[in-house]
């Protein structure tokens, strides 16, 4: 399996997995078929459109080539059928989020370094390619976005395009290592799941006026 | 009447009606001159934004030639000295969003066949672009985005831009058939409202723990 | 100090009061150490990536230069640790994002200027650069955007962008007259919240059914 082969197919799973986040948060809010494939698809193409912007890949690998499209629509058509064996459907979100996570973390740091952007922006729009496709999912959902709460998400995708970055710059970017960052990626953000692990929240005196409380 | 004039006559009374829908949701939400203007010229102008940043055409129409956004704002401006005339603000907004549905799908679906994108990809695109501004005024507003309701929305875009793929192909993308193109979206995304068409919803079973419910 | 350095300072301060505006924000809706960053550099950096994608500078400048995301970030984290010391969150935010409008409305309208985008054209951009940070902000932490708010907003920016326009068709865009038109933004935004400047907001009749009143 040749090296671009290699990253057609991480790509072509991570969109799959997001498709299943998607279309799994969009049974769960009770939208219909075309809504599910909908939420689906944006969850599935949304990141990777806003990184082939950025890096000037246009028309957009989502696109250009309909196998991304054709993807994204059967497998959210596939959780609209099949949804009711999945038992718990949020749970199920997250474990695919976090797949979708991993996947998209090291593809799109790869075509970003490959388009020329520097180590810091390629990091950058590899942890954005990563979480956008949730971060619109959210948003049309109506739910707070994952990337928001209290446990390990971006900074999950953001280590992993270090890692991949680094590897890149030593010469060390082959299917094995790669894969090693993927992996780091889903563990550090199932395991933050599992542990709710989380960042530090900032003490706050009571708020007199102007500030909203919890209550609001 | 060029083909090029056509084109850009179309795709100004898509700006006006959109940039109507825009401003009619915005005076229901109360917002001053201002506010009323923004969310027109978002509704008016977000969809061609989207599609000339995906088709590699910068800087997009939207920026590059005034009449847009002349269109856009003295629309939203009459809207909002005219509105108390529109008896009924949402059913005003729901029929003028349907005609910049029809309208965008047309002239975004031929924009990207012309722009090279391969038949899928322009089908898509067409589609996000009669659906993109219609998505930015409700996310704007506050409202449930109107392609996640019940109703034919997306799909009435996604066939009209199938025909428009088709009669390109043929080579039968003349005036007529591109008008009739443009009357099937209308018409299917006014009869579905009426006839509140839908698409069939997937059985859930009842959450016990981690879904949201109805009440939420 | 040359002009592209004190584009290259503008922007830069203009980067840091918006990552402070976004970071304050977070903190008042008790976000974690990621949340804030997150929302910083979202606030600090989302109006100069859409300008960049639009004027066809690719990769945006804040993915072509570390700088960039640097400012954002360690202002970010700066306002985490120092803001018990920031007394009254929401007032901080306010002005914060009033001087980020000052300083994004002129550098946004010269670079739109400088890539040969129409006047009209460069002034939509300047202004969009300048809101679309604190849209950005607003959406991703649940608050009504302050675009739509009752005071003068995008109108000051668009009204600073005019200007900026018109100091450059007549060879007066240098440093001195540059500053007084991001004074002037400043200055109309900051007076339009202590006086509650607003525009008219349209008469409604009371709606009878299909529209939403303000109760909901």
């Amino acid at each position: 399996m040749t090296t671009s082969t290699a990253l057609l197919v991480a790509d072509l799973t991570g969109v799959a997995v997001f498709a299943a986040s998607g279309a799994s948060a969009a049974v769960a809010k009770r939208l219909d078929l075309f809504g599910v494939v909908f939420v689906g698809v944006v969850a599935a193409l949304g990141g990777g459109i806003f990184r082939d912007l950025v890096i000037d890949e246009v028309p957009p690998l989502a696109f250009a080539d309909w196998r991304y499209a054709a993807t994204a629509a059967v497998t959210a058509v596939a959780v609209f059928w099949l949804h009711p064996q999945l038992a718990r459907l949020r749970t199920t979100v997250l474990v695919l989020d976090a797949a979708g996570l991993a996947l998209f973390t090291v593809t799109g740091t790869l075509k970003a370094l490959d388009a020329h952007v520097p180590a810091v922006g390629a990091c950058m729009i590899g942890m954005l390619t990563a979480i956008g496709g949730g971060l619109g999912r959210d948003l049309l959902t109506g739910e707070i976005p994952v990337v928001l709460r209290r446990e390990i998400y971006a900074v999950a995708a953001l280590a992993g395009s270090i890692v991949v970055a680094l590897l890149s710059a030593y010469r060390h970017a082959n299917a094995l290592w790669l894969t090693a960052a993927a992996t780091l990626v889903f563990v550090l953000r199932v395991v933050s799941l599992r542990r709710q692990w989380s960042a530090p929240v900032a003490t706050l005196r009571p708020p007199r006026t102007g500030t909203r409380g919890p209550r609001d």
